[in-house]
């Protein structure tokens, strides 16, 4: 039996969960990646106890990782490729004719390039529904993050479905709980419009065989909802209600234009919601129901979306716009409180997608993903709060250090396990290739 | 006669302004503060001209200095004192407080605060109105930065509205013009419920007098609104042009809940806007019908307005949230081009806080406010669109040097005139002090 390896943090603040903050210097004792203790002050070290590691860093502010609910990673190669255009021509003319020519390098250094993104700014955990995942997850082992990965799959045709379920089961396979468990698994049926009921049916049998929940696209747009209630006379989530999705966990990105009684067949299914504010703005969609779906008690996290309608993979701008947007909408600013958009950057955000319980908060037994953020920041400055200060006032610019699973993956602001001069050299070289 | 100050400034790509960019290597020369050249490819001298001083940055991205056109500098102080509340409680049982405890040292240091964050954000020119500006002038000369400074003016009774017609006349013959002209002074009436129309009567003729314009908040909330049109049959707009404020040029903040002919009144007396659409989301205030606006032809700035209500004075946020807020309530994806907000955030906000022709642009002729973005970002791979890449992708934690009037302010990110770790431990110190 190998001995555990012990690393003791020391930072001069943190933030807990949203509940609980400390505005006092604070060690954390994390053993083989888990929290085994906090406490105030210095670390002082038990007679016999054994440290591998010591990481002091007094002038830094401990929160836990963010946690991204919803992306495709690898689609930052499509950064800036369009905007400001209507969705459908905006897919057709330029997000399809470019993925149609991606291939699995381009996976890989499309994501390795969000990975860097993603973990110099704060987020420890991301979730993920793309092509060529094999090549995804490859580039997951090597970042460091935790990844929620689903090769995405469309039923439009035979092949289409043999094909997705084919991939699905052996991506499943080879790559769920890899990493120690930083790489889960599920399933990715794309959209209720791209997987016709009975295709919906069979992932769903599949998920439970195999024992992964299942993430998914529903009712993003208004033209997507009257389409399915043209054809089905059922929204997309009751359509999906009655597909059988539902009886295996799942995670439902945008749930922009959702009925009072689609949030009841949510909450009755335990069904979790990934809250995209930024591309959903972005996209036209809409501002989907959050005031609602949380006090209905639904799991809600939030997510990016792909570079390709944000533009970025920056949690902290989606945690400050989930907390101000509905504000706005509602004229009411008592409306989504700092509380609750933290609660779903970090805890309900790993709760939506299905990591383990305490994961997301840094409290004893959570995994150790953390980030250090620079307590010298101006937007620090004065701190009477510092809870409202991480979600109404702090960005990207003021993350330092980040770790997963207990390993510093970020140090000073650079990643430690990803060669970002090469990625930047490979992205550079791809994307010549993909213009159409 | 002296001769004049050349400093030549190598960048590796460059945003002239929103409708030109270089995606090559370019060169400014810069003469006593304003670009006299851009050339392609490196510097070459000819012959018998001299540089003073050389700046070499190629892997720099060079954009125009942002124009925060609406704040309140010192409420820095006031950062994170109350959040989630409503308006009216958020006012009285936060904000009043704490303000009647402000003194010259806290706008001085709170001033410094907000200059330390805007700058190494990207913002090189800020409108500000408040109290004790004397010591915000004196901030602003120190830190290098350009502001537009007004005394904000209550006229609730006699001794205020003399006051207020005291200080502004000292503040414009004391402040209006100085450093060079990077410091400008306008008045600054508060709004329309705390200036009866008398006094917004008297405090046009002053501007008038002294030939400044003016800055007032308008139209901000719903209840401001009914409540005007409660008391005198209409909106505060249409009350201002009654009072014959908008004889003189005028930058108005918010205008959220602006009525057709409101705007029309605007279009038709030239009234400058400042839309904040983070404040006003934070607030609960609303949405400001923007894309109406621009239509007309209002010229419009983005501002952060101050931060106790924002919470913070990041104007790449702004640019962002202008872009895609409209975008989203509207369900059109070609709302508010990547364009239009990248001009507010520049040109057309120094438009709008009447900076003189050229400013917030990178012309030959113009100031040369600048701020190089790293060109290594995340953000900014794979480049498929450079000005896509800076309004949607690119956050304040690319900014790494700043100059002003052709005067280096931050350095590899580091504020040159700002002693911050002295601005830390006064604001600390202060904020003890201000608790109630």
């Amino acid at each position: 039996m190998t001995r555990p390896i012990v690393t003791v943090i020391e930072v001069g603040k943190a933030v807990i969960d949203a509940d609980t903050v400390y505005t006092e210097p604070v060690h954390f004792v994390v053993e083989d990646g888990i929290i085994r203790e906090i406490g105030v002050g210095p670390y002082v070290p038990k007679t016999g106890e054994r440290v591998d590691r010591y990481v002091r860093k007094g002038d830094r502010v401990a929160i836990p990782g963010l946690v991204n609910t919803h992306g495709h990673a690898a689609m930052t190669l499509l950064r800036g490729a369009g905007d400001d255009m209507p969705l459908m021509s905006w897919l057709h003319d330029r997000i399809f004719p470019i993925e149609a020519r991606l291939t699995e390098e381009c996976i890989y250094w499309g994501t390795l390039l969000a990975s860097w993104e993603m973990l110099t700014s704060g987020t420890t955990t991301y979730t993920d529904m793309y092509m060529m995942m094999d090549r995804a997850a490859q580039a997951v082992a090597e970042s460091g993050m935790r990844g929620v990965l689903s090769v995405g799959v469309v039923g439009l045709d035979e092949a289409d479905r043999e094909n997705g379920i084919r991939r699905s089961r052996d991506f499943v396979a080879n790559w769920h709980g890899a990493c120690d468990g930083r790489i889960q698994v599920t399933l990715g049926p794309h959209a209720p419009y791209t997987c016709p009921e009975d295709y919906l049916h069979e992932i769903a049998e599949l998920a439970s065989e195999l024992g992964v929940g299942l993430q998914i696209h529903l009712s993003e747009t208004r033209v997507e909802v009257d389409d399915c209630l043209g054809k089905t006379g059922l929204t997309p989530i009751a359509l999906a209600e009655r597909a059988g999705l539902f009886r295996v966990p799942t995670l439902a990105a945008h749930c922009v234009h959702v009925t009072d009684d689609d949030i009841e067949i949510m909450r009755a299914n335990a069904v979790h919601v990934a809250h995209n504010p930024q591309s959903n703005l972005k996209l036209g969609s809409g501002v989907a129901p959050l005031p609602r779906m949380l006090e209905r008690g639904l799991i809600v996290g939030l997510g990016t979306d792909g570079a390709a309608s944000n533009n970025n993979l920056d949690m902290f701008e989606e945690m400050r716009l989930a907390a101000t947007l509905h504000k706005g909408i509602h004229e009411d600013a008592q409306c989504v409180n700092a509380a609750t958009a933290f609660r779903m950057a970090s805890e309900m955000g790993a709760a939506a997608c299905f990591q383990a319980q305490g994961a997301g908060a840094l409290r004893v037994g959570s995994p150790c993903d953390m980030v250090l953020l620079d307590g010298k920041s101006p937007r620090m400055l004065p701190q009477h709060n510092l809870l409202s200060d991480v979600v109404y006032a702090v960005g990207a610019e003021d993350v330092r250090d980040v770790f997963v699973a207990g390993e510093m993956v970020v140090q000073n602001g650079e990643p430690l396990a990803i060669d970002t001069e090469r990625v930047a050299y490979e992205v550079k070289r791809l994307r010549d290739r993909l213009q159409p």
